[in-house]
């Protein structure tokens, strides 16, 4: 399959491409460095990378910002990371995308483990994680041409651990490759509106 | 207890109102008409607003608006309805009342069974459904001085089954003061974090 990788070089997408790049062919995409240049904050940016991609058979998306602070510190302006991107960019990705992907292909959205099991700081990523996973259940029952969709949702990675682990105190951290295998599914498997839980 | 309920004109706000007023103070906001006059879409409208009411022990959101559309006709554009009313809006109206709730007092926001159950053409409702609820599941555990929070998940009520019931084939209406109950339990009862399903 020919699959567009978004946030290919980050700790959840360099998994995913080391895992999948074995039996398909991978464009990369992020915000530097990578095959294709895409913000995916930016509708415009979104639109380029498609039309320089052209069709693709799966799209994933391992990437997404939000900002964290303590509740009674959150302003609706920090709360704009969370929306702009990995709410809206992951959706747009989506509405965006569809005319690229081919038949029977499919999109996978990454969640995460915070929408379930709140962590401190965390209220405005849950927000978006929250808003992922209901987008993509609804989404699903209304996809053209038997495109699918599904999203990831990992705990935090043992590859993050001693970056941001202090802040998901009692978690147990997951191998980026495990979480890799749940992209997998997406991909190469046959369902559609699942949450991959890896927790 | 004095209680700002926005949306307090609507289908589910006249039924909260009905159940509440005989035991509180009910402070009406809406777009119009109401004893407080507010844009939930606007932050300077919501600051207004709370400037306007000062303290209040319990706020109650019964608004919020979404873009319905086939998800081949959904575009970024029409998603940011339900972005900015019933996603931004709801989480806007925490984060700036925060200052105005008093101690050990309430928010009660409303989400909606299609995060659960999707509909056609609900995708985008969905997704602000679902960001509501892990908000609230997560900015719970961080509320000062013992505020509490909480989320109402209504399914199609029996006053709008003529005019919407169609998008909800063979969902089981249920009537507004059943859903009414759901606010009272969390604006009265002492559970945070919650989310109150009326399917």
């Amino acid at each position: 399959m020919k699959i567009l990788l978004i946030g290919a070089t980050g700790t959840i997408g360099s998994n995913v491409y080391d895992r999948l790049q074995q039996n398909h062919e991978i464009i990369r995409a992020g915000r530097n460095g990578a095959d294709v240049q895409v913000d995916i904050t930016d509708e415009t940016s979104i639109r380029h990378m498609y039309e320089h991609t052209g069709n693709v058979d799966a799209v994933i998306n391992a990437s997404g910002s939000a900002g964290f602070a303590q509740l009674t510190e959150m302003t609706p302006d920090k709360n704009e990371t969370a929306v702009n991107s990995k709410l809206k960019g992951q959706i747009n990705l989506v509405l965006l995308g569809l005319p690229y992907v081919t038949d029977g292909g499919s999109f996978t959205l990454t969640s995460g483990v915070m929408m379930d099991d709140p962590i401190p700081q965390g209220a405005s990523a849950a927000m978006a994680n929250g808003g992922i996973r209901s987008f993509v259940t609804s989404a699903a029952i209304e996809m053209p041409r038997g495109i699918r969709i599904n999203n990831v949702s990992p705990s935090l990675l043992e590859e993050s651990s001693e970056r941001i682990g202090h802040l998901f105190a009692g978690f147990q951290p997951v191998p980026g490759d495990r979480v890799a295998m749940a992209y997998q599914k997406s991909v190469e498997g046959s369902q559609t509106g699942q949450i991959y839980k890896v927790y």
